[in-house]
């Protein structure tokens, strides 16, 4: 197996994109990564593309060989990879395989999702399909639902509170404002998620991550050709995947992911590192207990105490562990396919030093977390840069 | 990169399986092909799910992890492939690289696909999906639409006629009659076929591959670790993969898919083998016409060629090259995400001598053929005994 590195990074802005379809989404993202990493379209060996539900918010299915056909890579091998809002990082995962074995040297992974052609209702269906059809969904359970019962059971447990929970929504919020990409470049108060709309009682209209639409894209190649492409690679350190049951109700415990445990774990033990080695990371915020549970599951925190570590601001931009610099799903916005290849992006750009106004000091190691359904499937990436 | 070898099959009776949903039919497969490698779901590392649109068919996404979670293989790695109709047959190459890599030991690569819970028009818009639904699909076009449009180019071209378009069903539903795992075990006539209705002329009913339930699945070790599993491992001996244009009106010739021609000779050069050395194969009938195409452009017959060949009897069961001895797409059925990886579990059964009354007689070197969209994917894998 080889080292992995990133050499090429592209995305486009997170949002409603009316005026960009599917099409025109993961072109703009790709031809940015591929400029990146100075190749073009011919070196490009095969194409791995995440999106989630691109049949039901668009009618298109077959997306990787529309995207290698959009992108101009002629006849090389595109797979689609679909693991609900852990699409990308599954990608993410499959190119770095695929690099990692020695069958290709030049590989581009594309996430996308263009989710702003449907009603909310239509689009709510359609992501519930992330979870057990039948055995939730169809029994009239949503998405913010399941997590609102995982955020009153933490609460109950551990004492979290509704504060707790809106401090990540504002901390995200604050991190998207330093970021162009970014749906939401808009600061908000604890006062204003407390008194948004509720979607799923503890769960307030802005502890949810949007609707949006976006596309994201890397260049991987084998690190021992990675400065031909570009001065600072990314060396790809860990990817590692679990699952867990698709139904909520058969988890031994729903204030853990148990998915984000055993993926983080062998991540760690690949990268040989710890969670204190860790400086930046972006993890699945998709609601606000979320990141909570992600702080705790990821090791950065015991069982119980995140919510209240986040509130004192301790993961905040430049303090003792920079969380969701990008935004995160929350404050950048989740074009669900496309969210776990933004995360290795934002991650990019940090260990490169190129994240701006949002730079994080000293950023040498950094992770991403990436989480289908409501935990079925979790993927941890490490990244440090190749010195 | 190690060889990989197949040590266990299951497959489901394709058709309408009114009392069989998703997991159900999933959980059928799976559980005939671990039981056919003498392993339990403890033993499994890694899962790769191909399925088309089981979001539109079902309402069901993330399917790979329902999969893995349905067959009790627990925190394991799961990805969904979707490739259109090529879905199985790229996750048999996912599955191939991830143990080729040295990655994993004991991969499941599934397929399913459940069609029959939505009305006929909900299932063609579905299934149009793995066009370029902007640029075909919604300008009215469906599927056999496409292949008829390329019908029509190839009679005109080189005089191939309607009965031999009508020989491909018959030759097909004469072997579906052997498997009982197929849909339509049923012999017909060239005439029933060039009497049944006009689907999208010169296709009528019977030249057209069905809406199908189904699933399949075959686990892969390392050959070295084969025999622990199986007494008559068979080695894929070639794993190769392309694309085309999405868009039919594309491409330089409408008459061949360059797809196929592409991975075939990857996969010829990959196996160090020829098209005279193959025994059996699999190839993608989705409509008759796509059977003619696959002889021409895997290198069987010259272009032109095929249609009175296969009218001649030459691809018949036990004749010159025995091809579709499953019933293929059009007899055995067509359960979309299946196709890929039920064509690979009739490649073994041929490989190890358990076809039955289906057998192919000195049946050493077989093939598959999986397609997807109107030809913008191809796959091809080579197997051989491993002796």
């Amino acid at each position: 197996m080889r080292d992995v590195a990133i050499v090429g990074v592209g995305l486009t802005k997170f949002g409603e994109r009316w005026s960009s379809g599917l099409k025109e989404l993961m072109a703009e993202a790709g031809i940015m990564a591929l400029e990146d990493a100075k190749i073009t379209s011919n070196d490009v060996e095969m194409l791995y593309g995440g999106t989630m539900a691109p049949g039901r918010f668009t009618g298109q299915e077959h997306v990787a060989a529309l995207m290698a056909d959009q992108l101009g890579f002629k006849n090389i091998p595109a797979v689609r990879i679909e693991n609900a809002c852990a699409s990308g990082g599954s990608a993410l995962r499959q190119g770095y395989i695929a690099v990692a074995s020695g069958i290709h040297d030049v590989v581009v992974v594309g996430g996308v999702e263009k989710m702003t052609d449907v009603t909310s209702s239509e689009a709510s269906t359609a992501l519930g399909g992330a979870g057990d059809q039948e055995w939730e969904l169809f029994q009239g359970i949503t998405f913010p639902g399941l997590y609102a019962l995982i955020a009153n059971r933490h609460m109950h447990d551990y004492g979290t509170t509704e504060e707790m929970l809106a401090s990540v929504a504002v901390k995200n919020h604050d991190n998207a404002v330093k970021n162009q990409f970014a749906q939401f470049r808009k600061k908000i108060t604890i006062d204003e998620v407390l008194n948004s709309k509720i979607v799923s009682d503890p769960l307030k209209l802005l502890d949810c991550s949007p609707i949006s639409d976006g596309a994201a894209a890397v260049v991987l190649v084998p690190l021992e050709k990675a400065r031909k492409f570009n001065d600072t690679p990314i060396k790809i350190v860990a990817s590692a995947q679990a699952t867990d049951t698709l139904r909520l109700a058969e988890r031994d415990s729903i204030t853990e992911l148990k998915a984000t445990k055993i993926a983080a774990a062998k991540a760690y033990e690949q990268a040989k590192v710890q969670p204190k080695d860790i400086n930046v990371v972006e993890v699945h915020d998709c609601f606000t207990i979320a990141e909570i549970l992600a702080m705790e599951d990821l090791g950065f925190y015991q069982k119980g105490k995140a919510g209240k570590a986040i509130l004192d601001g301790e993961t905040a931009l430049n303090s003792k562990l920079s969380v969701n610099t990008s935004g995160g799903l929350k404050g950048c916005g989740h074009p669900v396919g496309a969210t776990g290849v933004k995360q290795a992006v934002e991650i990019v750009w940090q260990l490169r030093g190129d994240a701006k106004d949002r730079q994080v000091n000293g950023a040498n190691v950094g992770m991403t977390h990436n989480v289908g359904g409501s935990g079925s499937t979790a993927v941890v990436h490490i990244y440090k840069r190749a010195d």
